[in-house]
């Protein structure tokens, strides 16, 4: 077996094209679709929130998948709350991409992100997905303008890629995802669509799409907040030559990607000048080590630290202790990055100097919390809190 | 029956007394003593973290009592992740003010508020006690300098009393607080003291401690971040003429006085430029609407729209809609003051520059979200997230 990294590695069979049909004021694109040459099996996994935009619903309906022909993603407008008219909004986005490509609408899937609450400009959309999805292609150009289209306030897109090569098998996994962006009106909202040449079962794509939200984005954390629109896509096409590669292979290859696309998501995260990896490790569940993790990523009093360099193993361990995980003091150790800080429930007599430099010089940083408990281990990604978050969200005014 | 409210009501038998003693380097007031003559049935509810202050530990072992002679609280230094050395400080710290009072140690408690993992400089707070208790009084004076002793970042002292008068009882009660103050290395403390000269026993004290706490402080929040040395004490020693008021108005005004205290908390808070109520009615249990009020509360995206004056509804919506509450978008109506903004799940074409203008206009907001699946409420206080926030908790440096 032998698995390769290369440059950009584009699956068969998708068609990319990505452009500006008039939803942002800006100019910049705002509008992404891809068209599946065959068609795709296909699965999503979508968000948790009550109040749930209209693409969810309509593309949460048609999923699970056998044989989906083409996607359309629009940014700078999240068609949520928007009642009965942002259903048949939404339906008629993939209805136009069906005309388009003379296929049923159910066939299509959607999804937006964007201002909440004000109804689409369907005349632009409508015009944009005509104009855009008949420039489709399968360059790294093209890939890249569909990456541009779904952003909001991203400050880069966010692809990536494995090539696998295994038993004469070679297909390849593409994903392209935007992140957590918040300018007022508009809401935190995580899309991301990967794509693979390799031959997968809907159903299968199902349950890989569960396990790969719950590996990469359910463990990354901005302000934990969770969006109207949250999006996980997963296509399989089988139009590699010989798409039938080993199944566990493949699925590692979908988390990988998913997990570049989170980490890139929380790297960007408005704002933020840390990414910041919170490791738990010997804990008596994943569980356990799941809530820490997520406890201590969620803490302003850690991501202000951070910001200001200052390691502050008392916030850090205080956050620990009010995760509702049962431990003594004495179970728990704490490093930054190599500094021990903090070993079995005592302070250490360490370099707070050499551990704030550690800080101030890297842009990635990682806190490992040490317990004596068990062998389960969760990481969570999240960023640090800085004033540059704070001008984004509150200095918009109506 | 009659209830009167007066300027200030200082319960008989406690005589109060604060200082410096040599803690804090500024030389603001840094200890507080409150001596009980005649002995007070006392109980208490602490933090839930894991990682508990040493002070906690001896406290929460003395309580409930019937009879203790004295408090001694320091600010400056929690006392906590200062492992053995630190229970033996704490102990000392009460041995110290029992011996001025000729009693038991066990007879006496204490609490700490400050940097945590730094071990109490016990001969200035041996001396300290010793001074300090000496000037124990019963004006209002004293009972101000004793608020000053606990305080750390608080920008004002905190301090509200009730006077009942009913079937011939006359009985005060009297609360200090100190509250949210983060600055590094130091970490968000809750302390509050509550005092009547009415009797109640100490078991009711103790489920009165609960039911107060659930009621007030757990119905606020900063940034969600449980310190560990959170404390909540109540003491009644039936030292009016006539003490035995009825149970329920003693509870009701015990409970208003920390209602007061928990407010000034969350409007002291630091940075705050906001005290926001968040409001549920019409929930379909307490539970539920606890959990959409305090789900809205902590949300960062929220609290940063109130700071930058802008009516928001679609964040404030979206925040009730991951709180784990089982709803439909129909069931919710938001007001923001006097405006109604979002009806049955949809928004309403108002006037967005005057909700702006009643976000930037007062200083005291409420942000209402009324269900239509029951009749139960809650009401949480939090503050909005000001970059006076990320300064205080970011811009200290090792």
């Amino acid at each position: 077996m032998e698995v390769r990294i290369v440059d950009i590695a584009i699956p068969r069979g998708y068609f990319f094209a990505g452009g500006h049909c008039g939803i942002k004021e800006s100019g910049r694109p705002d509008l992404a679709c891809v068209v599946f040459d065959p068609p795709a099996a296909a699965a999503g996994v979508f968000t948790q929130n009550r109040v749930t935009a209209a693409p969810v619903h309509v593309s949460r309906r048609r999923l699970p998948a056998t044989d989906v022909r083409g996607l359309v993603v629009n940014s700078g407008n999240a068609n949520a709350c928007t009642g009965g008219q942002g259903l048949r909004d939404a339906e008629q986005m993939t209805a136009t991409l069906a005309k388009h490509l003379r296929c049923d609408p159910e066939k299509t899937v959607v999804a937006s992100t964007g201002v909440i609450g004000v109804r689409l400009p369907m005349d632009r959309i409508t015009a944009g997905i005509v104009a855009i999805a008949k420039e489709a292609g399968t360059s790294r150009g093209h890939v890249e303008r569909a990456a541009e289209g779904i952003l909001t306030t991203d400050t880069v897109t966010k692809i990536s890629w494995r090539s696998l090569k295994s038993n004469g098998s070679e297909v390849s996994v593409l994903g392209i995802a935007k992140g957590a962006a918040m300018i007022a009106p508009n809401m935190a909202t995580m899309l991301a669509f990967v794509f693979t040449d390799a031959r997968m079962s809907a159903e299968s794509l199902h349950d890989l799409a569960r396990t790969a939200a719950d590996r990469t984005f359910n463990r990354i954390t901005v302000e934990g907040h969770t969006s109207t629109n949250d999006t996980l896509m997963l296509f399989a096409n089988g139009a590699a030559p010989s798409p039938d590669i080993e199944q566990p292979l493949l699925a590692d290859a979908v988390v990988e990607v998913c997990a570049d696309l989170a980490k890139a998501i929380a790297a960007d995260a408005e704002g933020a000048s840390h990414l910041i990896r919170i490791e738990v490790v010997g804990a008596a569940s994943e569980a356990d080590a799941r809530r820490i993790a997520k406890t201590v990523a969620e803490s302003a009093l850690v991501k202000t630290a951070i910001f200001g360099a200052d390691p502050n193993w008392g916030r850090i361990v205080s956050a620990a202790g009010y995760a509702g995980v049962p431990f003594d003091e004495e179970n728990l150790s704490l490093y930054l990055g190599e500094y021990l800080l903090y070993a079995h429930g005592k302070p250490l007599p360490c370099d707070l100097d050499a551990a704030s430099a550690y800080l101030r010089e890297n842009r990635e940083v990682t806190i490992r919390l040490q317990f004596d408990l068990g062998s389960a281990e969760c990481s969570f990604w999240t960023c640090d809190l800085t004033y540059e978050y704070i001008r984004l969200n509150a200095e918009y005014t109506t």
